[in-house]
């Protein structure tokens, strides 16, 4: 199933997106609390995405599918075409920064150059949003944890990234985590270790990768984070971006007013930003 | 004015503590419900809290006072004798890593070690709740941001902070932020860059300084952080730790099961926890 979060007539809420439309869940409240109830409702939702109807999608706003996760973490140094490009070593512990709560934007939205910045870059990635969580998650057990999968952009202030060794607040800034289109349940994706994963500027290819090419794979970044954290329902996890940032290349092309950042992968669809200065 | 949150017959709810009474707001939702609606509602409060009344605090159980917070985060370094200890030059930016939302924990709640740690350590810290909030504010209209002030502490599983430089990971562990005992408003804090701040490990005295000694004072952090994120109600700054962390002891000491930790600042109270081993 696609599942949504929409805003049309005024008020955001989710819906499940078949082809050209999406119909309302129905469900009171956030994708948080759907997905905390997911298996009660599974089978109601079928039922209603197989009756039809529905108004057109391209009639509402999509949101990002989880507006407010409760946790965000993404996981750095992850590709081996990311690693060499970063002049780093490949780590033999998984690297773990935060994006804020207040970075989440929709897949459509603008995405904020923010007053006094200039190195603003992207970073194409898988998002895996959990389903029920739980702490101690063995690897074996985590296929079972996660919801679904969205596209995501860990997009970066490198200069606030870099002004310390520490990472989360330059990855924090408002607008700076579109999420979406749709979260597409882990039940439709077949394998989430093998899709294409594509980031293009202005229409130039600028990262190509496949998620097999992934350090540590999904499974192995729940089991190391649900070690300390216990993980809930709707928190996001970045699972690495491929070689190809904009940081990397020769000369460094950072983001500017005007661009378009698309990204995409297979069978999850794609988001795509326009870059605005901060008024 | 002093808020608390606190639980009693079963629900949860916030509170004006006088002397040894907690009288209950009355007001719906969270105290980042009531501080999104502060201005208007502070007079009732007021009034609630001259009229007396109210059941015996030791009748209640203090929850963290926010919950929940939208973001946490904290800042590194920011004490002259913590820097020393850590073997660490005086930073020339603010370093920040961020505690999950799943690591609140209560002010008299048990902390845990988690299964298979054995570094655990503690930091005491004042921690800022934001009021208004925003984004872009300059040092000098920051007081007017903040809404109050509690004691927090930024408990550490030194391991899995420093197995990576990125620390947020490790500051991140279930019940490794205790916060409380509530809030004291920013009107009864005559400087919060003047309030003794102590940490006691069963009864010894670990952390003694003055928040008068922050390299960044809670004005620069506020104006700093505020560059790239918009601060919202209810998000908490820990302002950083004074020295005598135990992992700057010699021999180094971490604690362990049975260990009281008890922290204290001037005019805010204290929190005290003991450790227990993770079942």
């Amino acid at each position: 199933m696609k599942l949504c979060t929409f805003t049309a007539d005024g008020h955001t809420r989710t819906g499940i997106v078949t082809g050209e439309t999406v119909i309302e869940t129905g469900i009171e409240g956030s994708m948080i609390d759907l997905i905390r109830q997911w298996d009660a409702i599974k089978p109601e939702l079928e039922a209603k995405a197989a009756s039809g109807g529905g108004i057109p999608l391209t009639s509402v706003k999509l949101e990002a599918p989880v507006q407010r996760p409760g946790k965000i973490f993404a996981i750095g140094l992850n590709y081996a075409d990311h690693i060499a490009e970063s002049n780093m070593g490949t780590p033999e512990q998984q690297v773990w920064f935060t994006k804020a709560q207040t970075s989440v934007n929709g897949p459509y939205d603008p995405i904020e150059i923010a007053r006094g910045t200039f190195t603003n870059d992207y970073e194409v990635e898988l998002v895996a949003i959990m389903g029920k969580g739980g702490k101690h998650i063995p690897a074996g057990d985590a296929p079972g944890r996660v919801f679904g999968y969205c596209v995501g952009n860990d997009v970066t202030e490198r200069m606030a990234q870099h002004a310390t060794q520490q990472w989360s607040f330059g990855k924090s800034f408002d607008t700076h985590a579109p999420m979406g289109p749709w979260i597409v349940t882990a039940d439709e994706v077949s394998d989430p270790h093998d899709l294409g994963i594509r980031c293009f500027i202005n229409g130039e290819q600028r990262q190509s990768s496949n998620t097999k090419h992934l350090v540590f794979n999904i499974w192995q970044q729940v089991e190391h984070l649900s070690r300390g954290m216990t993980l809930e329902p709707g928190d996001c996890l970045f699972t690495g971006t491929p070689g190809g940032i904009g940081a990397a290349m020769d000369p460094r092309q950072f983001l500017k007013a005007g661009d378009v950042v698309r990204c995409e992968i297979d069978g999850l669809g794609h988001i795509e930003a326009t870059m605005v200065a901060e008024d």
